[in-house]
């Protein structure tokens, strides 16, 4: 109840903060006799990791999980599935500074005055370090979903955006670059602007768009947990993001119900797909399509004024290794809380009739 | 769990279909003590109810909620607050034309999809009538939260956007127009543009705004809780709508740190305020502001081309009284959602710390 | 989460005092497409309601329950199911003596000292009466369950106790009398004791006993969920329950091994029962049965002593119409509890394995 | 959702194996400010650990609990505590015996059957072994509590019974012998009665009192979650637990209303407390105190028949190290639980007036 669970019948609940011992959680719900490719989890924990290239933050860290209950014999149980990735690089005198500032656009103010101390050492537990977590449990779900396509992508750095619809696309090519972008033109574009960014001490930001494709059609509940619902918590759930929007989005709200409406084919699909592949909550088949804007990373390499705990205005300038845009690193993480979303909602329907 | 609950420990449950016997909802964890101004509940009620204006949907619905439980002597008991409204607009001959009918862009389909059945008539649950009962709700919230100021508008209908920033708007000035657009000059703009869409038969989207002022310091529970990802998640289970965004948004996702970040003032507030009143998903006593966007009204009165539920191709065209913007009805609405998430995370927060 | 909802799929929450409008409530997470017997619902409401028998309460409710959503033409439709019982017999001045005064072993201080306020009339929310929305949801678990089957009975009257085995009683005969005991020797001397004891104007306790046929194997959660601990909770949250033990109970803790294992036949079965139907919390196919333990009506038709709200020591005498002994009226609430826990598992055991 | 969490705010996820790797948890929502004493913490779990004395089973294991992440300089940060004890005792060959054999009156059989496959060893996920982690969580609890003074004994092994009341005896005693009783008789006699029963190659039952003082007046929620429903379903998820009374219990429902009634003195205090301390579901401030029933642990020394998973009959005798009586070790874990449920409704009632 205090916010660190995900899911409902899948369900994920993670511990941690960045310099403790350890970062993990608890998978609760994952059914029995699910064959786990425990590669293809840490593969989705090195496309998290930092240190993968130049354009992400160069802190070295193995991030390797490590499982310690719910599997027997390769598959799941059926019991929680614990698991922890230690943390290594717990170099704690680099946050000293830190200790009694409050950096501007960071956590340090709100954790703070919300829980009177805290454990400043490279955020903490308000550090996207906790995300790793995510991507394991997430990486599993996505074993469970087996048919179900997660392509996310990055679709926009700064003000530099990829127009073309995703079905023109060659969702395949996703990882061919160090940017996550399946057009070979606009990454090279996204790469040159991080280093551009980086080069300056400063940091920008960035929008990923998600697909999801081959959902079973009537997942999703009303009233209040519609899908794109879940969908749009899950993703503001995740550090930096600031919008959400999917099918017609807000270009949606500009448009004309005779223009916005998606006719039916004789089989139930659509000629069109402004909604998304959800309709009152519920997915329909088509493919689901969102967008997630994410803030420019609040650690600057820049001198910024800012105030300590006493109140007294002082100067600081980001020290250490971080990130100039959040968004590389950060598809592996929209594509685990989709799949957390998809197979929670999954389990979800299998008592919904007779 | 089949997700017609909101919130955790002030929690709002609903029922009911649009040409039921009744709506409603058990109200579980308001505190007691709480004296009930329930004159200020029905005017809420009526800020959402069809008729109201010649811009909205001409049903007649009274729209009156009668309480059965939890409210004693005018206070609040502790125990659950049990209301409903009666639908006194049953006219279920108006709706044999869709019983088999799938319309487009509506929730027909997939709820014939996922549960086997469905109340066809007027909606039935999808119906967003179902929402009056969270106006009910959030007007009690509100009630509960005293000081805090929460404010929604139109600040966009289809094509035609207001961006005048809120600080800049007189917002006690939302109610003195049909539309709830604080700027005289832009509610009459929006007033028109939808009188003309309506007499084309169509519909058309639009945006709401929120500003919530006077927000304590420390709502929001990080990991998953966070504060802009629940108000996200009450916001986009609300009908037709198809995005949400806080602080910078979608637009700040084109800044640059340097640019983005909030220099803090030596009492904790904050130079500028793109965060959105909201940093690491925790309130941090600056305006929350966020936007919603709303698709245009499936229903046109226009013909349109459809399926049955055999996937027969077959012509339909909306009949009856709808909304030809849900902008103006919704503004109550997101109101409501707004003031249950905040109100929810109060009590949340009363056990943060010794 | 102020404890007003049972269930976790299949999903109760209550509300109503006992002298305000209505009680009622919402089951949110029936499945879709069960076609309800309505006259089975209110006919469990009429075993349970006041004034049905010469050793109950003799006040004259009708307890007819008016159902609001979430049923078309006769079938669930996997949307909320809402109802309400109206309050009929709203004699409030009948309760101004208790207003201001605690009645002994009664929730009056306890409500007082928890809320601030209550609303005292005729118990309010704790009244016994909120126990018909139980009925009327488990009535229609029952209807869900099918095949299972759940027999509760009258097993004891103050210190006169059954000690026949249940599977040596006909538990067809249960309603053939007015006590609910299927032995018709032990009914008759628990109808005369329950008369005696009202002639003194005193009450007495009594144990209910229950059996439950026919359960799948594999329902109940470990570790926390486990079978026998939510039928526990389930029964423990009964007005005027103390004591709740199932299989061998407390007789078994006075045995050894060897003679309390339940040695398997080949077909998985087993020889004995004093498992009670459950291992390791969940059901292995055999029958569960279980003992609850009610104590005497707190209101006694004698004076006693107490004290006002101020502390001044007061003496007051019951009045109105009370029930002599629970036990009788208490045997639907028995099923209907059994068969909102039963159906909850079978709904969460959907998606236990692949 | 699968039943490996207790508690609403205070809330505990556990996972592990017996033979896993490791057994933990993660308690999220304790507050933040809570100067723990982490000695006080092993302290119970030392209470609990195997081969502490001759009574209970000769296996060694440290269980030395590692804290991972919630703490900093000494106290909660109010982010989640994730812990761990790392299984030193992992000698799985031990168990091939197990492996495809169902042993009587065991889970083996009901796991297989729910899940489809199980880490049989050492009873894996259904071992008592998981309630070291609630002790962990229990012992943070009731540091968490200060004030509240917990008191679990043993008060029967088999059919010998103490009969004293609790308040005649010192409970500060408790830990002077190793079968945890405060009457040195009766503790010599039931270290005897054990001893014999394991020199039989048998184990034997028993019962654990349990007596909470210095509760807050008003804890425990109606309707569902009375404080002592709640109680109750944390004892009765124990393992070996067959039945839980409080108050009067069982005892209560022989009695007649005149002589079960407690009368108030002028203070609020009550003369008797045959309420067990809770009244209406919520706690009056007198001495809360239950009874729980303990089974005799499943694995004898002696020959049993059973069946292997294909139905055959085979013969099995109980092989390595077991508890004789599982009371004296199981008399932390109700410490640890009922300090579970008094701090989860402490923390819920803060919410619970203006």
């Amino acid at each position: 109840m205090a916010g660190n669970s995900y899911g409902t019948l899948f369900k994920l609940t993670t511990f941690g903060e960045s310099h403790g011992k350890a970062i993990g959680g608890i998978i609760d719900g994952c059914p029995a006799g699910l064959e786990l490719d425990l590669e293809a989890i840490q593969y989705e924990l090195e496309r998290r990791k930092p240190g993968q290239s130049k354009i992400v933050t160069q802190r070295k860290e193995p991030d390797a999980v490590s499982f310690l209950s719910g599997i027997f014999e390769g598959k799941t149980t059926g019991t929680p599935i614990g698991f922890e990735i230690i943390n290594t690089n717990q170099k704690s005198n680099d946050y000293s500074h830190i200790k009694d500032t409050y950096r501007p656009s960071h956590a340090d103010f709100t954790y703070d005055k919300k829980y009177g101390n805290r454990d400043y050492r490279g955020g903490g537990r308000s550090s996207a370090r906790e995300t790793a977590s995510r991507v394991v449990a997430g990486a599993i779900a996505q074993q469970l979903l087996k048919d179900v396509k997660i392509y996310s992508y990055t679709s926009a750095v700064g003000d530099m955006k990829m127009t073309t619809p995703y079905n023109e696309l060659d969702l395949s090519q996703i990882d061919r670059n160090v940017v996550r972008c399946p057009d070979p033109a606009f990454a090279k574009a996204f790469i040159e602007k991080i280093k551009v960014t980086k080069k300056d001490g400063d940091t920008i930001g960035g929008v990923i768009s998600c697909v999801i494709q081959n959902v079973p059609i009537g997942l999703g509940e009303p009233v209040f947990d519609k899908l794109h619902a879940e969908l749009g918590k899950a993703m503001l759930s995740i550090n930096a993001v600031k919008g959400f929007e999917y099918g017609s989005g807000f270009e949606g709200s500009r448009m004309k119900g005779s223009d916005h409406n998606d006719i039916f084919n004789a089989d139930g699909s659509t000629k069109t797909n402004l909604s998304g592949g959800i309709q009152g909550g519920i997915s329909n088949g088509m493919d689901i399509y969102f967008k997630v804007a994410f803030k420019p990373v609040a650690t600057v390499m820049q001198k910024q004024q800012t105030i300590d705990s006493k109140g007294n205005v002082v100067e600081m300038q980001g020290k250490g290794r971080h990130d100039p845009c959040v968004v590389p690193r950060a598809v592996p993480i929209v594509d685990a809380m989709a799949a957390l979303v998809i197979a929670d909602f999954v389990l979800r329907n299998k008592s919904v009739r007779l």
